[in-house]
């Protein structure tokens, strides 16, 4: 028999569709609420309501913005000149957080991966091509993602950028830091040997 | 500068108040949503409001309930004459997973805590109390938590409901299925060492 109230039940199902979040989690979380004020609550389901409601993708570099084109594209301190290419808009805050790049950025929303039939005409890509046409841009940084797909993602766009004369770049490979070199897998290593640099 | 759309920042941060989700999980959570069809938000969003809005504590045992009483108090296949103390509602569907129970429950709301200033004034045990009055109780299994704050309810709610002579249990303590001597904590091989059974 039933013995918990559908309401419960139903959300403790809604919260472990999420990533990383198991049926344990999925209760805790659930009476967690329950025991918060409802304004807790209803500040929560707002804040959903508006992520969808509120956002959409910038129509100059796919980013998700509330404004047209994203603040990055409209700030005129920043670069133009140079786009960083990544997979996902989650990309951009660590980025951005580094204080590092003062560059604006192309989102592909996602990499190439044949193993899931997904080419290049199922990304932004052609959108990010043709914003290298007006000869503005003078340098490409592929931040794609360190495994199969994102190589497969970054080797496919130098390959058309190659013939447009525009510096391209990639992010650098080696130890993370904080790593342990025992513990360092074998393409990190490798990478972190072949790259090594003076010092 | 702010290059994150506020809606988006505003649902991290939301999901970041949450028990056990961390600044990393909340971003993570945010990006899957908005890779999602809008349903899918809409979904939980709406679970959300639901929990609170159809939702109360039941009349007489205080468990979350979407009818009063709550299904737990209404089943007359029950045994109304057993009554389990647990501290809160969330301790109840581990106890009825168990399918060893079959009796009702009170939920507290709480422990004693001293170090926190709360009384059992300050929890549902008066209501408990008087459940116990009409003479239709037979036993009551004290299911605290294990530790210095259950205990002291437990003890509490002993002292209580001597003088009405009524059969008064606690869940057994030992060592928790699957656990190992060797990493056993003092507390629960002393327990497990006094409440040896025969074998």
């Amino acid at each position: 028999m039933v013995t918990t109230a559908e309401p419960v039940t139903k959300l403790v199902e809604a919260f472990n569709k999420l990533p990383g979040i198991g049926p344990k989690s999925a209760q805790r979380l659930t009476y967690y609420l329950l025991s918060r004020p409802g304004e807790e609550a209803k500040a929560l389901a707002e804040a959903i309501l508006a992520l969808k409601e509120k956002t959409r993708l910038c129509s100059v570099c796919f980013y998700i913005t509330d404004c047209d084109p994203c603040r990055i594209c409209q700030d005129r301190e920043r670069d133009h000149s140079k786009i960083c290419v990544v997979e996902r808009p989650s990309d951009i805050p660590p980025l951005e957080r580094t204080g590092k790049y003062n560059g604006v950025y192309h989102v592909l929303h996602g990499p190439i991966s044949p193993a899931q039939g997904i080419g290049p005409g199922e990304l932004k890509a052609k959108e990010f091509l043709s914003r290298l046409q007006d000869g503005s841009v003078t340098e490409v940084i592929l931040a794609t993602n360190p495994n199969l797909e994102g190589e497969t993602t970054a080797m496919y766009l130098r390959r058309m950028i190659l013939p447009l004369g525009i510096r391209i770049t990639r992010l650098a490979r080696g130890l993370p830091f904080g790593a342990d070199l025992e513990y360092a897998d074998d393409m990190t290593l490798s990478q972190a040997l072949e790259d090594r640099q003076e010092f």
